[in-house]
């Protein structure tokens, strides 16, 4: 091959790029208790669609990238706008870009899809309305688009990343008892774990330590509250720095 | 809030999507040893750009995302061109979308970035051209728009993900030598590895398995030969399955 390979090939201007219409969308996943067994579970909000397409059927909040926002500015003011929610731990998933993402439309869209964790004192920030409910993300009716997809690998990756990082702590206020936190493990990997050795895994990392303070209100032995270190960042994101403008709304 | 919040701020309709090209770039990784100490070390290859803006800097190869092409098969077909290179492992990094990516340029354009490892014999594969050349991750000068963010933002990707995954297999090929597995771990994660000891965790743990082949042509006592566990997949894209299009050329 010659150099000519490289050269013909190279973006050569705005002309070139495909009209691509860029949406914002998030996945967010709160825990509330099973109506069936009681068990902390994954929910997550969804907006009911008001318009063709799929007019009528639940979609993730999401909306059009606006002129004047980054993308997680512009994650951050749907979600508020659509949900009323504005969670602490949001972060890039992935973006979707499949040709028959939409098949009744001949315009292509491309959807970059944030995820938010939040916990109890978050969620119940949501707008009350008709048309924003909670789902158990373990029993979708049919969304629209290709959104129960994206619902579907968001709850994959968290289930991965649960076990390798503090990400649970997006569920949990500042402080939490060791079952509260199991609760969530349990919630987000949907299994039940041994008390027992969950304390002594989760005590033996040096990932939570003990606030001094004990639950209030409760049994005569009121459980101990723990606290993350709060040296490490919730969401990591490497060399990346959060835009001015997503810290000033954070 | 009423309901009203919800439905006013619902995406209206495509006149109301702002304009924004979307290209598709990578970022992709081999190891080279260094010229100074001979160690291994991450390289990855740029291409010059020939045109303004940023003209004579080398860029991230790359393109925009054409009407046809899913945003993997994108970032594929893009890469062969640019580069020469088909690599085995391909993965969505993460999209770039900050207001201030190209200031000298009205349009806005969000990246949405792919990252792929190369063993030796993938990289040999590189068109051999004055406008591609191979850099040192470490020794990179200037780059076109914000590619060295991004590629700052894969070397700790990179990095984090090394500790935990079977990532290192997109640096060697089937099998492999103990030492040249941890040589991909030193390079990766910058640091040397006591041979003893990482040999013990590898072998602990159930990533690898030996071939019962030796390595030939050296000296009278030939390293074993391992391989990875098949069985998983190098790239882990949990329920998303790759599309059709790029399972065909990959």
């Amino acid at each position: 091959m010659d150099t000519l390979s490289s050269r013909e090939e190279e973006p050569v201007g705005r002309q070139h790029a495909q009209r691509v219409d860029l949406a914002v969308s998030t996945v967010i996943f709160a825990l509330r208790p099973s109506p069936e067994t009681g068990r902390m579970t994954l929910w997550l909000p969804l907006v009911r669609r008001i318009r063709e397409p799929y007019e009528g059927r639940w979609a993730l909040p999401g909306g059009w990238l606006a002129a004047d926002q980054d993308l997680e500015t512009s994650a951050r003011r749907t979600l508020v706008r659509t949900t009323g929610l504005t969670p602490r731990y949001l972060e890039q998933l992935y973006a979707f870009g499949g040709l028959d993402r939409s098949a009744d439309d001949p315009t292509r869209v491309v959807s970059i899809v944030y995820w938010a964790l939040v916990h109890p004192d978050e969620a119940a920030q949501a707008i009350d309305s008709d048309n924003v409910e909670w789902f158990a993300a373990d029993d979708l009716s049919e969304l629209a688009f290709d959104h129960r997809t994206i619902v579907d690998y968001a709850v994959w990756r968290l289930r991965t990343k649960m076990e390798y990082s503090r990400i649970a702590h997006g569920f949990l206020g500042e402080t939490f008892t060791l079952a509260q936190l199991r609760q969530v493990h349990e919630a987000v990997r949907g299994c039940s774990l041994d008390p027992a050795n969950f304390r002594r895994q989760i005590l033996a990392s040096d990932a939570i330590e003990d606030t001094g303070q004990r639950l209030t209100g409760t049994s005569h032995r009121p459980p101990r509250l723990y606290r993350y270190n709060t040296a490490v960042q919730l969401a990591d994101h490497g060399p990346l720095t959060p835009s001015q403008e997503s810290k000033e709304q954070a």
